[in-house]
C-alpha cells in the first residue's frame, strides 16, 4: 500500500496530518515547555501507572523543569483509547500506553506490544534496540505523526483465572472470557467467546456471572484487582501476552522540534524505564503470587501440555494472518526473523542456565 | 566492622578519603565540565566498550557538551585494574568496569556483577532497582569513596572452551582452566587449576597448551577472539557468571557536587544502557553461535547433569564462604531472598513460557 492509501486507511488524510503539526506546538512560556501526556493506566496504577508517572518525571527532573511533563490518567483529558489520536492531532503532545489497542488503525501495532508465542520482553529489547524493530516502528508510526519509543515492560503474563478447571480443550469451548485482541481471536477459532472489558468492569462481570475467565496482567496487579475472591484457579503461562512492551509515544511536530540534546534526554528516560519498570514486575510478582496461593488460598495450574500446543498452533496462524499489507509483511518477517535468532540463543543461555539452578537447589 | 576499620581495611584511611575528595574536582572551564571515564576494557571492544562508550555520550549529548565524559579504554590513562583506585583517590571521575575486578577489596563486590549460580541479568535488575540491591551497593561503595550504577550486562555466559570432552567430575581434575574468581575457586575445589588471565593473553595460552580449557563471555564475543582455531568444544550453560552488571562508578566528590538534575541525567543514562546492552548480547549471540557452529565447525556440548549439580553444591558454599564480614552477610541474605523471589517467580513467568513455546515451535 503506498503511503497515501496508507494515511488514509487510517483515517488521517495528510491535510489532517499537516494541520496536526501546527496544533502540535507545546504551551511555550519564557522558554518553557509543558507537555500533557495522556496515558491508558488508571493514576498511579502499579507498575504501568507509575512507570508512566516515572517518565514524565524522568524528564521534567532532567531537564530542571524547562520541559514540563504533567501526566493526565485514563480519562482525565481524553478517554484511555483516544490517547493515541490525541497525540497524532496535538490535542496532547504524549502519551504512554500499550501499542496494540491501536491495532484498529494497522494490525502491524500488535508486533510492538505483544502477539501471542511472540517475544519475551528480552526478545523484544533485542529486535526493537538492534534488530530494526525501532526502523519499522518509526516508519509505521511516522504515518500517524507519532514518534515511539520503547518504555516499560509487563513480562510474560499468566494465563487468567478461570471458574473451573481446564484439562481438556474441550474446556475451552463456550468459555466466554475476558482476552483482548489476537489472543481473543486465537480461543475464539478454538470455541470459546472472547471479550473485550477495560480493567474497571471485569471484577463485577466475573462475580455475576457475565464471563467465566479473564486474564489481566499477573499476579503484582491481579491481586490488586482482587480476582482471587471470585475464582481459585490460575493459569500459568499465558500463551497471549509474553512481554508487553509499553511505549512513549510523541507528537511528531512536537518531537522534530526538540533540541537533539533534548531527543537524547526522552530516549534516555524511555530506555530507563523499560528497564526500571521490567524488573518492578520481576521484583513483585514473586512475593504477589505467594500471597494469592499461601494467603488467599488460589491454586495455581498449568495448562496440560495438549491445551497450550493448540492453542500455540492456532496462534501462529492467527498472527501469521494479522500482516496482510506491505508494512505489516516486513514487520512480520523481521519480528520472527528475531524470535528464532535471539530465541535460540535464550535456549541454550538464560533458559539452560535456569532450568540446572533449579535442579541444583531443588 | 565498624566504618573506621572498614575504610581501614580497604586501604582507605579516612584522611586518604577527604583528600580524594579534594583531588576529584572536574577540569572546569566556562561552565562547561570535564569528566574523565577510565575502563577496564580495550576500545569499542564490542557491547562492554562500546556499551561504556555510549554511557560517556549519552550524558555528554544530554547535557550538550556542558559536561564532557572522554573514555579512556583499558590502558590508555591507568592499567584497567587500578580504574578502581583512579576514581576512589579522584585521579580519574568515573569508570565503566565490572565491580568483581575490585573484589581483593571487598568480597562482596561480587555479587554486584555475577556470582556461581546467582541472579540472572533481569532478577539482578529487581534485586537493584527494587529490593534493597542499590542501598546495600551505595553503603559498600561509599567506603570507597564511589557512586555505583548498573550500566549493562551481558546475560547468562557460556561454560567455556576445552580441549577435550567433559563427560564426568574426573574429567575436571588437572584441568587447566583460566577461569577468574570465585567461580576459579569452585573449579579448584573440584580439583581443577584455575587461572586468571587478562582477555589478551587466552588465546595464545590455549595455543601453547598452557591452559586446556577457558571461559570468557559468550559467542558474540568468543567469536571476535577466535578460539575456535584452538578447540573445538563449546560448553554450556556457564555456571559461573549467569548475567554479569557492569558498573558506571562516579567519585563521591564529583557526583555530590552534581546538580539534582545532572544526577539525573547521569541515573537514566546508566539505566538506559544496562537496558541496551544487555538486548545487544542477546540480539548478537544467537547469530555468532551459529557461524561458530555452521562456519567454523565448533561442536556445541551440554554440561552433563552430574557435572553440573556437582558444580553448583560446590558454588553455593563458595559464594557462602564469601560473605564473611557484617556488610557481606547483609548482601549475601538480601540478594540470596531476591534469588528465591524473583527466581521462583520467573519458573512461572518466562522460564514456562520459552519451554512451552519451543515445544510448539518444535
Amino acid at each position: 500500500m503506498d503511503r497515501r492509501a496508507f494515511l488514509k486507511k487510517a483515517g488521517l488524510a495528510t491535510t489532517t496530518a499537516a494541520a496536526a503539526t501546527t496544533l502540535a506546538a507545546p504551551a511555550l512560556s519564557q522558554g518553557k515547555m509543558e507537555l500533557k501526556m495522556v496515558t491508558t493506566w488508571p493514576k498511579n496504577f502499579p507498575g504501568l501507572g507509575t512507570g508512566a508517572q516515572r517518565v514524565a518525571d524522568r524528564i521534567t527532573a532532567m531537564t530542571d523543569g524547562r520541559i514540563t511533563v504533567k501526566l493526565f490518567a485514563a480519562g482525565e483529558l481524553v478517554p484511555p483509547f483516544e490517547s493515541f489520536d490525541a497525540v497524532s492531532t496535538g490535542t496532547a503532545d504524549m502519551y504512554h500506553a500499550a501499542e496494540y489497542y491501536w491495532q484498529g488503525k494497522h494490525k502491524a501495532f500488535n508486533f510492538f506490544t505483544a502477539v501471542p508465542m511472540g517475544l519475551t520482553a528480552v526478545e523484544l529489547d533485542a529486535w526493537i534496540h538492534h534488530l530494526g524493530g525501532q526502523e519499522l516502528w518509526d516508519e509505521l508510526s511516522a504515518g500517524f505523526n507519532i514518534k515511539p519509543l520503547l518504555a516499560g515492560n509487563t513480562g510474560v503474563q499468566m494465563g487468567g483465572w478461570f471458574n473451573k478447571e481446564i484439562n481438556s480443550l474441550e474446556d475451552l469451548k463456550g468459555l466466554k472470557m475476558r482476552i483482548p485482541g489476537l489472543g481473543g481471536e486465537v480461543l475464539r477459532q478454538l470455541g470459546a467467546t472472547a471479550i473485550a472489558l477495560p480493567g474497571g468492569e471485569i471484577f463485577p462481570s466475573l462475580q455475576s456471572g457475565a464471563i467465566d475467565a479473564t486474564e489481566w496482567v499477573g499476579p503484582w496487579n491481579d491481586l490488586a484487582f482482587g480476582f482471587y475472591k471470585v475464582t481459585k484457579f490460575y493459569y500459568y503461562p499465558g500463551f497471549h501476552e509474553p512481554g508487553s512492551g509499553l511505549c512513549t509515544g510523541v507528537n511528531k511536530g512536537v518531537w522534530d522540534k526538540l533540541s537533539d540534546p533534548d531527543k537524547e534526554i526522552f530516549m534516555a528516560a524511555a530506555a530507563a524505564e523499560n528497564n526500571v519498570m521490567y524488573s518492578e514486575f520481576m521484583a513483585n510478582n514473586g512475593t504477589a503470587l505467594d500471597t494469592l496461593i499461601n494467603t488467599h488460598g488460589v491454586t495455581l495450574k498449568k495448562f496440560p501440555d495438549e491445551v497450550f500446543d493448540a492453542i500455540g498452533k492456532t496462534a501462529e496462524e492467527v498472527v501469521a494472518a494479522a500482516a496482510d499489507d506491505d508494512i505489516g509483511k516486513r514487520v512480520y518477517d523481521s519480528y520472527a526473523k528475531a524470535r528464532k535468532d535471539v530465541g535460540g540463543w535464550g535456549k541454550i543461555a538464560e533458559q539452560s542456565y535456569t532450568t540446572n539452578r533449579d535442579r541444583v537447589l531443588g
